[in-house]
């Protein structure tokens, strides 16, 4: 099933609803719990679509995809994790503001693990018994911000640094995942999920070990090699087979 | 004003109040908008105080105090940050849980900022309209688990590792607070707050150049010198003059 949060023309309050042949169902409350549907349904081409969720927390992985031509390595003990804000979110169609200098800025391809339960120390073999859904991501990155000392959290954090979208994907197979992105058209990346070191099971099982997953939480799963550095006026594709595109235009600096 | 989170004995519901006198007054909704006093009244000696709020994001600062025989070096341009999750927050007299090794685990007694207005690029002379008020904060860290990279998010984030309490007072002078701890009884913290690096003002003004802060955001300034390593049995006090003491017990990894 697939879950989104839009808009109608014209108005400001965000709806949720389920898709299903072009049809938005709309319904009220929590996806994570019951579905209580208002009975409404709208023309899915003529809703604008919004992040298909307001995130708990936003958790993410770095270094997690073996380059093309290496053998891949094992998955380390202790994986790259670092938070993005609430207030970096945005959905599909919205513009990625890009900081002041210094550049460069990256864009990077994900995909989006939803969780859907609250969990703790889950075994990484029960780890798919937690995850609501999927979605696309775009872990924007502003590397001149990272502190000296390793801290990726500014250059990781900036308002509109995190794109989601356009779909919360629940029957999907994340292991049959690949991961592909275009700029203004020209392909960029383009991997399938097997070259991620810390699969996702893994990644739920490892970061259940030191923080309570709640419904709500995302995690980013890491990005294949490929992406570039983006400038203002440009338009990024990233997309995900089975889930759709997240596109987002970038605007330079005010 | 002193504000609180409570629960009664006996009770499950976490309620809040304004607290003067040893008497709490209890209100209803949100304490960044209006409050509406409910009219219930009860003796602060019978609450069973919890976090004084339930945090949005919880932005920490590192390395944000000079040694006590050091010069204070100039503020840097990119400060130490980092976030910890909700899911890390406990209130005075909640037990501190620690993981399995490795050692050390450490506590920061800190100054907490609580936000509260909605802010973008604050300037730091009008930092001061967008601070809501101040509670005492341990900043719990597990330095096993850094990464050799640098990146601080799993230490820092494990539940229970983000003690808050035991009040946000909001009539509070922050450039008179001294911050101090003990251990056991045993004084290991006590600092004036001009030893910090980089200073209140300056930290709100740069953090909402990147990040929209909201209210219900919360700051961890940095901790002064002197804090140790705990062990399971122990007892931290983090304690500021006209906030109060924030009091934990230590627990082993089961």
């Amino acid at each position: 099933m697939q879950f989104v949060r839009f808009t109608l023309a014209g108005e400001t309050d965000v709806r949720s609803g389920t898709v299903e042949s072009g049809i938005i169902r709309e319904f009220a409350g929590d996806m994570f719990g019951d579905l209580a549907y208002t009975g409404r349904q709208f023309e899915l081409s003529k809703a604008i679509l919004k992040a298909p969720l307001a995130p708990r927390h936003i958790i993410g992985v770095g270094k997690n995809f073996a380059a093309d031509d290496a053998v891949k390595p094992p998955a380390p003990e202790l994986p790259v994790l670092f938070f993005k804000p609430q207030t970096s979110v945005i959905g599909p169609g919205e513009a990625i503001v890009l900081p002041q200098a210094p550049e460069p800025v990256k864009y990077e391809a994900e995909l989006a693990v939803v969780i859907g339960k609250t969990a703790r120390n889950v075994p990484a073999e029960h780890a798919g018994s937690v995850i609501f859904g999927f979605t696309v991501s775009n872990d924007m990155s502003a590397s001149g911000y990272y502190h000296p000392d390793g801290h990726w959290t500014v250059g990781k954090s900036f308002d509109t640094f995190c794109p989601l979208g356009p779909v919360i994907e629940t029957d999907f197979d994340y292991r049959s995942a690949r991961i592909q992105s275009n700029v203004n058209g020209v392909p960029k990346q383009n991997s399938p999920i097997e070259r991620m070191i810390t699969p996702v099971d893994r990644l739920i099982a490892f970061i259940s070990r030191f923080m309570t997953l709640s419904p709500g939480d995302v995690i980013l799963t890491g990005t294949p090699p490929g992406a570039v550095a983006v400038q203002g006026g440009d338009v990024v594709d990233c997309f995900i087979d089975g889930i759709g595109h997240l596109i987002n235009p970038v605007q330079a600096a005010d």
